[in-house]
């Protein structure tokens, strides 16, 4: 399959939004850690890797096991460093090499206390000063390519789940499942998956993370997927709960209920909404129908390089909602011992609502 | 599957070896975040949690989405406390109540600066220091259960990758492959994938760290595979190269090479050797091929309820092996353009040698 890059001009014009940040914070520089922010604006895709940014360059500092991998990944403007003794020594190297010194802003949500001992060691001629989250802050509003993966993503994550619903039957185990849905994933062309796929039935879809488990269905259960795939590194995530057999009434008046909360809060979308009042639309309609208690999450997250990133959809969040925001609405309700719904769609936040990327059918279906 | 967890009196013990060492650096308590810590000392098995250790009792802190899990899970003697603002608002509050102050240590390895700094202001009547690697250092020495574990999950990979040996042929993708060792790893009753399964063939099998790609297997093809299982949060990895037809000369002396140096460094290693006396054992060897500078990453580390964790072996490790940690052992030859050969496995230190846990032939096998 073959994975739209951004374009060169793609990573160059993310470095100079960045780049014009700096001046505000009196900083010089700028060294990523967060690896999903180093793919973000170099495309290097490995799980070691660092990104100096100085007014005239970037390096990429990785190490030997991604040598041919960087060489093919990141953009041509970018120089890439190996390192031998750990990145951050060769950080310091370069550093020392240049004889630059000055200030220079670090991520203080992905280095570690015990690294940033280690950075003021190494490089005792530079500054260091926490920096704001810039490029989390780029990466809320995707462009049309970023949306065309998770889009893509998605889609085959909807596939997937149809082509395994036919494994689902009595008998048959949550690991089992989880297994046929991960193959087929991978075979349809989905990258590593965001998080552990869920399959959880009858009490065991009360618990929210429940990890797939060798449990036999049964006639009657509730059964619950929650699952993603990644195109290019972008994330889909979404949930769908069905009926092995005939749904009791009790399920369809909570199915229900989950899917007029998860409607009304999709419904509620669109750039300038507080994402604390998406939440509450759909604490609102489950409120109504007695259920509110049962639902102990928030509505739903950001997708995008990572499955969680802003915004933030929860009771407490202080997100707007801007354009080109790829979120989740994924409200559920648990009644311990008995069993879960949950229903989950990204959606794209456009001016005026939301557009659904996720397209599987919202209905309460019998297996 | 049943996976036996360790004995309340197991965690007690863990707790109070950890408790021991407190006196040494002036410690009142430790808060452990690490969840590979938290886990190793709780048997709490979630993605969020934060365990408190305090004089006279532990407390485990987590959220919503692992209130069940959390109930099953964690030894009875330890408190659970489930947080609705963030598990260090939750600690804050916990220590509050209790009207607790004094010397805290936390773990500069996991924590974040912007962790370390909320800390900071949440608890101001506490004094947080960085502690030792205390745990890191109790989780070096395995005990039979834990052997076990991995034994178990070394096990199912090999069953795994001799089921899917069947469907290497020409035209099959690496993709197909790993999607297919992936699939029978999880019916096997493997956990979730400790990495990212890496099938690499031809060329490719000269990136130590390939991701499955939609290359098609061509007859002559190196065919690497990489891949591990878990069984109760235990890892195993191993390697195996194979050729898919008629092996070329090169391939087999390759192959050999790296075949005796793998043999080499697992007859150097016992209780008590110098972890680099092991690497440097291997690099000899292909430094008699006239291979040891294609040999660019160390020779293994430890694995446990991490995939890499202590000892480290390599070029500049200060470890010293000791009785019963379990260790790969897994050096490699990379020859860019032509391909890569890499052969891995997992054994458990002795006092006198090294036991193997990984047994399949490390012959070099045409398909």
């Amino acid at each position: 399959m073959s994975v739209p890059s951004a374009t060169v001009s793609g990573y160059a014009r993310r470095l100079d939004i960045l780049r014009s940040e700096l001046p505000a914070e009196g900083l010089d520089g700028l060294l990523l850690s967060r690896l999903s922010n180093v793919r973000y604006l170099s495309g290097f895709s490995g799980s070691s890797g660092h990104l100096l940014m100085l007014p005239e360059r970037s390096v990429l500092f990785t190490d030997f096991r991604y040598e041919e991998q960087a060489a093919a990944e990141v953009d041509p403007a970018i120089e890439v460093r190996i390192s031998r003794d750990g990145l951050l020594a060769e950080v310091a190297a370069f550093l020392d090499e240049r004889g630059l010194s000055g200030r220079l802003g670090f991520e203080p949500e992905s280095v570690t206390v015990r690294e940033r001992h280690e950075l003021g060691e190494l490089c005792d001629r530079v500054t260091w000063e926490t920096a704001p989250t810039w490029v989390e802050s780029q990466r809320v509003r995707k462009d049309g390519r970023e949306i065309e993966l998770i889009q893509r993503a998605a889609g085959i994550g909807e596939s997937a789940l149809e082509e395994v619903l036919s494994a689902v039957r009595e008998g048959v185990t949550e690991r089992t499942l989880a297994a046929e849905l991960d193959y087929r994933l991978r075979l349809a062309g989905s990258g590593p998956p965001p998080f552990e796929t869920i399959v959880a039935a009858g009490p065991r879809s009360a618990l929210p993370h429940a990890q797939p488990s060798d449990r036999e269905l049964r006639d009657g259960d509730l059964v619950l997927f929650d699952f993603g795939a990644t195109v290019g590194g972008y994330c889909s995530d979404m949930t769908r709960t069905f009926v092995l057999g005939r749904a009791a009434a009790w399920q369809r008046d909570v199915h229900e209920a989950v899917a007029a909360a998860q409607d009304a809060a999709r419904r509620v979308i669109a750039a300038g909404v507080a994402a604390r009042d998406v939440d509450e639309t759909a604490r609102d309609v489950l409120r109504s129908a007695g259920l509110a208690d049962r639902f102990g999450h928030g509505t739903g997250h950001g997708i995008g390089l990572e499955v969680h990133e802003a915004p933030r959809i929860y009771r407490r969040s202080d997100d707007v909602l801007e354009i080109g925001s790829v979120v989740t609405v994924e409200p559920g309700v648990y009644l311990p011992g008995r069993g879960g719904v949950r229903i989950e769609d990204d959606v794209v936040v456009e001016e005026a609502g939301a557009r659904t990327l996720t397209r599987y059918s919202r209905d309460l279906i019998e297996l």
